[in-house]
């Protein structure tokens, strides 16, 4: 999507370690009209798909995936990060690694909120190793749910994610897919 | 507002310990055509105050920040909650205790998003106590922004957040305020 690559070559930055910094619109300072252009896009491309329900995870999934369910009228679900998993049986819970602050973290999903009849719309920021895309794959299989479909903003081309779910056989959306970044000189390659 | 007290007493449920359970359309599944409308009305209550940011916290109400600063045309800020605070001087930081999960969270907001030209709007969830606005606005201070009003989807009318606040000359409009509920019978009282 030729407006976020714009945006992200603007006010992104690429750090050592493989780290692009786009704090100032999409994680932590968020602009909201740039997010409404980004649902009517994932709206268009996932048109075809019976979505009932969009699934993300906390905190900066949440956003996004909220501006873009006005597109598709659903509800949002966010997954939460637990400190203690209360194994009551009314959680649907998996465990995901953070790339970004390198700990396991227990997931849950209340129960009453996935079910089979659902038809389920992933939406998150970033897509990197797809450790986070995975464990709410996880959960949506747990409820007996469809995954429709995985709807990212911006997917790291250059790690594995993406390309492992894609060979799944599920369908993955991303609106900006970097192929390369160079920490050095600042420049960000986008995949065509 | 009207259609917020009759959601709530539909699907909010009164548990022990003053707790109201609203997580089937507020905080963990989120209804975001009822947010778009729960945004609209926010807009009029505060279109005479000159705002260009909003700020929420993690991760409750970052859905409810982002559909109502669509209707501002504004970005928002979210607060996170730190593990550890990196001293480096670009946050500024605050504590806040959780009525919730009984802690007290480090949190940070990136200096380069908070500035004395700011005008913010603090939108949240629920208040109850005071302590995550209150925290907010000790941020806002610290960076020598103004604070222009406080927009609350359910105030808990019989904890004392809401009253010190507009003490303080705060202004302060929560949507639905609670002044009784009763966990035995379910009953939710809300003031006029």
């Amino acid at each position: 999507m030729k407006l976020l690559e714009e945006r992200i070559r603007k006010d992104g930055v690429v750090k050592p370690g493989e780290i692009l910094k786009v704090d100032s619109f999409l994680n932590h300072q968020m602009d909201v009209d740039l997010f409404n252009k980004l649902g009517e896009e994932f709206k268009r491309l996932f048109a075809d798909r019976p979505v009932n329900k969009i699934l993300t995870i906390e905190a900066s999934g949440i956003g996004i995936a909220c501006v873009t369910a006005q597109h598709f009228h659903v509800p949002v679900v966010f997954a939460k990060k637990a400190k203690s998993v209360n194994l009551d049986g009314e959680m649907y819970t998996t465990k995901i690694e953070s790339f970004t602050h390198k700990r396991t973290y227990d997931v849950i999903v209340a129960k009453k909120f996935l079910s089979e009849e659902d038809h389920v719309l992933i939406i998150d920021d970033f897509l990197a190793n797809g450790c986070a895309v995975n464990g709410l794959i996880d959960l949506i299989m747990s409820a007996g749910a469809t995954v429709e479909g995985v709807g990212i903003v911006i997917e790291k081309g250059f790690q594995q994610g993406g390309r492992i779910l894609r060979q799944k056989g599920i369908r993955v959306e991303s609106l900006a897919i970097i192929e390369s970044m160079d920490d050095r000189t600042g420049e960000i390659v986008f995949r065509q």
